[in-house]
């Protein structure tokens, strides 16, 4: 899919960065890769990288297709606090997915399940911006397991109402679904339970 | 990818079979779809169908190619009662997901996400033989929803632990997958509180 030879025309030179990008990226892992690495991949000037993408974060982002930005809908999410946060990632999850970002999501899941390098430059993307991001916020023991079983649920979520479309999931109202899911991602993001995963707990039943 | 067209050779015929149920229940759906229709359509006699799948349950589960039969497993779990079927649930799914029957799963998740028709054969596989056979079991308001939300819980595992493969959940053992998430999947099959969506719940906090 990813290919770095010359094309003609115009909007070829975009491409070509895009795909050196998803190339060193999945190589190198974003610490390993260099926006002077991609452009010379690319074999355009590296101002140019910069010029289309901003940012070794926004080449990253775009090399995945990932039609929203981390870096801005997350710290929304965690301004209130943690109080609700659970509910308000649901309710922004669900109204992501069915905005016109929620095909260009639809292909992401696509590659990521068809194409182990698209899993592995999602993996690092996923855990970098999205988890790293909430894990750093949240103030808790083990904030990456938390932040991972939270997104293990949102993901779930995805694959019942937009892939399988399983009702009645895939017609439930947003206010319904953040009911329904909101507890739980706010049981993964904040309960002390959750932390204590040595022996199968018989206390929550 | 379905073809019924005469193929020659040994083992063209279940080939053969499996292309028209798949086809079959594609467009009819299971209730609709017949072990008559299906051989016809393969230009074999019905027996034949029966001597390969035994039954029309078990040609929808080849024609889904889902490697463990609902059939079995769910009474199994279910026997002990309510009481714990949450851990149960999650036991299963991972220690399936971990045994050989978890690369054909690969495969299933695959085809669902790249193909309309392999995720419309999946969902009525799922509602009907795996959802279906659960929320008969509950006898609790909303048995639908409640294994649907529970599947969603465990779908999400998988794709975050088999597909995209982020720690801690990628490495973690089966117990601690199970203290994790089983608390989750009770609470969605048992709980009374979630059969009340028509508010957002600001209870469980």
């Amino acid at each position: 899919m990813a290919r770095t030879g010359r094309r003609p025309g115009t909007g070829g030179t975009k491409e070509r960065i895009l795909a050196a990008a998803r190339s060193d990226f999945a190589r190198a892992g974003f610490e390993g890769a260099t926006i002077r690495g991609i452009a010379a991949h690319a074999r355009v000037d590296p101002a140019l990288v910069l010029h289309y993408f901003e940012s070794k974060d926004g080449a990253f982002r775009a090399a995945v297709q990932f039609p929203v930005d981390p870096a801005e809908f997350i710290p929304k999410l965690l301004a209130p606090g943690l109080d609700g946060l659970g509910e308000r990632l649901v309710r922004f999850f669900v109204e992501t997915w069915d905005s016109p970002a929620g095909s260009p999501l639809l292909g992401v899941i696509r590659s990521v399940v068809g194409n182990e390098d698209a899993a592995t430059l999602m993996r690092e993307f996923v855990q970098r911006q999205v988890l790293g991001r909430i894990a750093r916020a949240l103030e808790l023991d083990q904030p990456q397991l938390r932040a991972t079983l939270a997104a293990s649920q949102l993901i779930g979520l995805a694959m019942l109402r937009y892939v399988v479309k399983v009702e009645p999931l895939a017609s439930a109202r947003t206010d319904e679904v953040v009911a329904w899911l909101g507890p739980t991602v706010q049981h993964y993001l904040t309960d002390p339970d959750v932390a204590k995963p040595t022996r199968v707990s018989r206390r929550r039943r």
